[in-house]
């Protein structure tokens, strides 16, 4: 199952670490974007810094998240790198998550799930998905898991400041993520791995380690996938308590640190060298805590 | 300012009508599918669909609502019918919503407004967007709204059958969708239109007539975009309470009634004087009652 082949990845690379494909143009080194004007022209400056961040990472990270919106700013150039960066990160071996945050009605959530999870049109291993409508904006997504062996990954308790809006309202004697939590598991529950989790996990943000304790307890074949980490301000000790006692059930997404981790070494030319070391570094630094 | 343009347009139409563009594969007649096996013929019929269909409502409907879901299904593809279908529309003089239901953290969610609302990639005048973030995920979107006379729609109570799972929920005394009432009136109270609206909409389904009521009352700057008519169960006299006295505030969205009326008249050929002929039944019936 699809689970299983991200917890093999990671357990055989030691390393619970997603990469996040974040292209914002500020982020792209002066030598890749040759004075690229145009939508079509930046598109084509992201795929090139994408295929380099992923040739440089691939034997280390186990997966990447193309963040959809940053694509979506190019326009139709942007999701056509977005598919194409995807089928890459496919190709090396990499496990791939669309971070789109989809969420619709019942015959609209189909036809994303469909887009997403089908492998008729876009590539990806798994895909996020926002809950505000409720179950029937789900489970055509948990149906298209089940059917193709793929994951969706619910937001739960997101990694933003004001996440606690609406996410930490208490809803009838329990916070409205609780709430959530619950809902994650319910339908998650038929779709069960070898590895102890199911295809229906949960975004939990590094940001609140007390909740991603919480979490943990409440959901325990919940598989997290865990924003927040680096830019954001989660940090390896932050992050602990999202992992089972194990190291395993989790997986750490930076994005920013690692795709401009050139700017803080200096080295433009070397930005994939810089992101391999970054990683490298990341890897340590939850090494030394799980 | 966009939400007068919008009210303009409406009370020039006598029509509070936007047309779902939701190009599901089934919707198409077959003379238009002409075999299309790829997603590149498969997007290139549906744009030929759409623009039939534009061209036949566009002098008595001041709308279209493109759900991007069913663009994407069609890949890469799919998003550049998108783009084609929005610029199309808009060249006929029509209000676009693009519906994609978008929300993420801070940055991201700066990404995503600035690719549907800042003119630069995606050509739409407003655009739905996903709450479940909280504020820093929906100020992004309203700063861009400000700078470029555009206008979002917050889902607040939609219109499918388990929307009440979480929006229902009560929450320190009042229920969920009532806080995010509460919160899209902030957020809107800095974009006052001449027309009493502001440009922080909300989607309230017309499937809860008295949700609709409640909130007409609770938000009377607050514009309502109302699916759920037609084909999910809404009649006119459930989307009345939407609409102030005057007969304003509020757009109502009907998708599959208009776009497979051919189905029911039985002439594929002329699906787009079957769409014509609906969205006139659909004025009348709204007309009836408001």
């Amino acid at each position: 199952m699809s689970v299983d082949r991200l917890s093999a990845a990671i357990a055989a690379m030691k390393n619970p670490t997603v990469v996040g494909l974040d292209p914002d143009w500020n982020h792209l080194p002066e030598c890749l974007k040759n004075g690229a004007e145009t939508l079509q022209a930046k598109a084509e400056a992201v795929l090139a810094f994408n295929r380099r961040i992923i040739d440089a990472i691939c034997d280390v990270v186990p997966a990447v998240k193309p963040q959809s919106a940053f694509y979506e700013s190019y326009g139709w150039h942007g999701v056509k790198v977005l598919e194409e960066t995807m089928q890459y990160a496919s190709s090396k071996g990499m496990y791939v998550i669309c971070d789109a945050k989809r969420g619709d009605i019942g015959s609209t959530a189909a036809a994303y799930a469909e887009a997403y999870l089908s492998g008729n049109a876009f590539t990806a291993d798994a895909l996020t998905v926002n809950p505000y409508l409720g179950s029937d904006g789900i489970l055509p997504f948990v149906k298209q898991c089940v059917q193709n062996d793929k994951m969706i990954f619910v937001l739960v308790k997101t990694s933003n400041p004001s996440s606690g809006e609406l996410q930490d309202l208490k809803c009838e004697g329990e916070s409205l993520y609780r709430k959530m939590a619950a809902l994650v598991s319910e339908w998650g529950k038929e779709s069960l791995g070898t590895c102890g989790y199911n295809a229906v996990g949960a975004v939990v943000g590094a940001t609140y380690p007390t909740q991603l304790a919480e979490l943990r307890q409440t959901n325990p074949h919940t598989f997290f996938l865990v924003p927040g980490y680096g830019a954001q301000g989660g940090g390896a000790a932050d992050v602990k308590p999202a992992f089972d006692i194990r190291g395993g059930g989790a997986i750490v997404n930076s994005s920013r640190a690692i795709l401009t981790a050139w700017k803080k070494e200096g080295c433009p030319a070397d930005f994939d060298g810089a992101a391999r070391r970054e990683a490298l570094r990341m890897r340590e630094a939850l090494g030394e805590v799980l």
